[in-house]
């Protein structure tokens, strides 16, 4: 059994945590928050020791693993801190919301081999990764462009979008991992636009965005388009098409189930997709933790690590700096 | 260019000029109705010239053919007399109401070898053929169950159904039709249940029923069922699944066009079916009216033939026997 | 917390182990089967002791309930010791195979007010189930027909076949307690086709057969169809369609992810449908343990009880005698 | 009855010599192309005269209006012509590839009322029309993005994409029109990458792309994407989605008909799309001519005019500076 602690027990945190419990070969060691009554409760929930302390748990030395699920600015601290006491790291996206502080950490952690597998939950899907793995096994021939569809189902509140970092740092990071993912080579070319529509006001009040359009180019030329919006009535759109020279390759919606309606008005009439992250990508956050516990198992390498992190914040950085000069960015301005 | 004449000029006939007008290998030769100015409506909408009875066109040797789209009791002389004048007829659906009457016509025309193809449409459907010929090609191993759904938008009038001659002769029909065509043998064996449940009234006044159940057996074992209903408020549905050892194969419903709505309570909302016959079959009343020209030009026997017909309305009358004694009824005991 | 025995650790033992471990508010409280490796082994998995006998289950007042997953010469027994002890049971599908034993039982048992659940796990699929709750909201008006299509992926083994009690009895039981669930009200009349079709040596040698075709009607004329086959082998086909007087509803297939395929022969292609039972019904079995706890913590009435068990078994003997006879069998012949 | 004479024998002009000659109320005055043999074949096919050169029909008195379906550059020229002489035309597009050539013919024909339709024939499709009527009807709220796909099948021959002045102005001067006309209002602002993926040496050669990826902004911020490639192996790929505050919409790619493969390998396996553009937009080409027909027969204005292909062709002119720029170009830079 690998004994993995939880640091952090919002809502993101508590889902890891049941995960982990789940897992056949997992075992949660114990949890931390700094909001103590919440770490008593996912404490009480799933049997496990509440830490008084981040620190205790890395001291701990029944903790196998830890993954982190706390805000934002705490990641890269965590990172070291798992990195020193030489425990496999599972890390929420994104490592900072600075680049300066994500390749200050690169260098503090340099040349450790203490697995860090950053939270890039999608590249788990079912179905993205059937896409990707029948584009590698060249279905669709040559690559020639990947599109994005990325929609969460409503705005959040203001209260998080003041520390989120941005649409492109918060929201988009995933979809510029994706895009990695899916290209097979770097995108070194970044041209985005963006608008406040669904809420003037964000834009007025917090320079915030809320509706954006993104184009990327590899140097061999291929091509990426990203969509993403902070309002899909319908629910949480996350669509990935691939074309290729020989075929297309679609990655769709997902349902609660298949009853379908037809009236007089009609037909067809389907479900709302999956509400949000948790109900879509449920089958990927399980097998991100089964993908943890076998890469501390047999000492393999994280399947997305630490530089996944770094490299998906650069294009967001690139993303902002065209967003503000109007112009195509080459990723290398940046980085 | 074969010159066709049309003899009755009702909605549906009206549809086979319009088709046959619109033929590049063929020209409308003239249009008779009993009702002068639906005569005369036809004829002056595609200049074709309006005959003063029926048989001023079966003795018009400018007249090539002829498609026979009058009340069904003048089916029968029509066939007779157009084999007797040696011009080749397609002619709608059914025969006649009654068998003996088909039979006698049977006997009349034995030995001609005019060519006479029956109106069942929905053989020449691109869809329904499409699974024929994917099944005739083996791609689904042995036939097994065929499933036929077909149900009418809404229940015709009063009127219609006074004169139609029962829901199993005048709708079912086409379905027994499609049965033995996807079958590829013989129905040997015929069960049916019919209820009176969107109107219970036509029941209690015309006996007459509109919702319907059927289970046919082949020789070989091979299963069959047919479901029916007059009123399908989502449009008119008309599926076909062939189900084999190494497969199934499903000829679905269409709809006007492909855009599909999104919105806070369901997704993927598709248009209702295609209302009826003459919007749904389309393209199968085409390629019937090409299929009986190419007959005619290569002297190729007829697609669909008069025994196809004979052979569909042996099977109502076989469901009928079963209705009335609720046991499953052998077609040897009909014919 | 809810301690629930099972009885029976094969695969669906194994199973219902499994689900009623990961449910919040139950756990396991033993294991037993005959076959002490398996016992062992599912005891060992989920950390519950295993049991030396059955009756050491029923006597063990830490034991609140019981679910049973044996053979099935062995649920009718099970299911009188539950109640003799007073345990909530959950008892797999069929009752028995002799409707005569299942009435013995039935007396047995009469007048106790044990819980008894029965395993018709399709209730509890969230598609049909959503299907039954659009219906009863009055969303289609009056029900017309239902069309039920359960399609087994492959042939069992012989020796399974050798002792299932033949496919009505063992597949199409299933089917029958859907309809009745569906419709509303009781089918009165029964008709039945089967033959050996996938593989005639089953007829031969085993008097069984593997594709069938039923039609059922209710005392208002309420028309049902359900058609199975052991091989679809293009996955578990689980498909429920209800057309009424205002509009359809159908509960469709599942695929394991959304992705889909575009190349120069097809597009829209789709995977598999999900292979099995155990993968296709998962949410389902997931409710219907929840469903147990919840009559046990609540005291409310099982949702399927032991009339349903033993209602579609009359349906399925009814069906065989319309088999035997050819006809339209009414259920009051059998009960 | 409007007669319509038609300029250029080519593949469009012959289709749309049939379409004219089975509008209700059009028919087919005179034919011409400088290639005689084709002349004289659509002449014959569809029964109309072959005029000896265009003045010929631009002089004839019984000639209604003209259909310019000949090669680009004689595009403004013969609207010129039809202007002078006072009869509409519906020319094919684009007006010319120069956009001073474009701008020239505004001032040549200013003030004159003669209607100028421009055949952009992708307005009339029943899927786009329903997605914008739809929108305009405000289910969706507020338009927030627009997502163009539009595939080619395959790369046309070397030698017509020698003269086809560039993919931009070409292929995707269908999809800015589409643009303009889903959006409301105009784009103001254009970003553009594209390359030559599928054949590289028709970057070499000819200084030509074959994929490309294009952003556009309005002034009030609604976003727009458009996706092209020269070959979709699965099908001519023409979709349209419209992202609103309310809700999507969604016209999507059409299959030749509804017959749908189940193997052991896949469900759901659909026909390639509808190939190429007579086939895709066979209605929407009908409904062209039926709102020429229209537009002359009652003198309202046509509904896409002279200025809607004119800046269509200003968009391409930006996207092309994007193209050379490597930055947002605002569309006054051009115009």
């Amino acid at each position: 059994m690998v004994s993995i602690a939880v640091l952090g027990c919002g809502r993101i945190g508590r889902m890891h945590a049941a995960n982990i419990a789940a897992h056949p070969r997992a075992e949660l060691a114990a949890v931390y928050d700094v909001h103590t009554p919440s770490c008593e409760e996912v404490a009480s929930a799933y049997g496990a020791p509440a830490a008084a302390d981040a620190e205790q748990i890395f001291a701990d030395a029944k903790v196998d693993a830890v993954l982190v699920a706390t805000v934002t600015e705490t990641h890269a601290d965590y990172i070291e801190m798992a990195v020193a006491a030489g425990k496999p790291v599972l890390c929420e996206k994104p490592i900072d919301l600075s680049l300066a502080r994500v390749n200050r950490c690169a260098e503090a952690i340099e040349g450790a081999n203490t697995p860090i597998q950053l939270g890039f939950n999608r590249r788990f899907d079912p179905g993205h990764r059937a896409a990707r793995d029948a584009m590698q096994a060249g279905e669709i021939g040559d690559l020639h462009q990947v599109i994005i569809t990325s929609r969460d189902p409503e705005l959040p509140p203001r209260s998080y979008l003041e520390g989120a970092g941005g649409l492109l740092r918060d929201m988009t990071i995933h979809d510029f991992d994706l895009a990695r993912y899916m290209l097979g080579e770097e995108p070194v070319e970044v041209f985005a636009i963006a608008q406040a529509l669904i809420d003037p006001q964000l834009g007025a009040e917090l320079d915030e965005v809320d509706t954006a359009m993104i184009i990327m180019r590899t140097a061999s030329g291929k091509q990426c388009h990203i969509n993403n919006s902070r309002t899909a009535v319908y629910g949480y759109d996350q669509r990935i098409e691939l074309l290729g020279s020989k075929g297309m390759l679609l990655s769709d919606n997902r349902t609660p189930h298949s009853m379908r309606r037809f009236t007089g008005a009609a037909t067809e009439i389907a479900q709302p997709y999956l509400y949000f992250f948790i109900e879509r990508y449920h089958e990927a956050f399980m097998a991100e933790i089964a993908a943890f516990v076998e890469c501390i198992e047999q000492g393999t390498p994280p399947q997305v690590g630490f530089e996944d992190g770094r490299r998906a914040l650069i294009l967001a950085e690139a993303a902002y700096r065209s967003l503000a000069e109007e112009r195509l960015v080459r990723v290398d301005e940046i980085a």
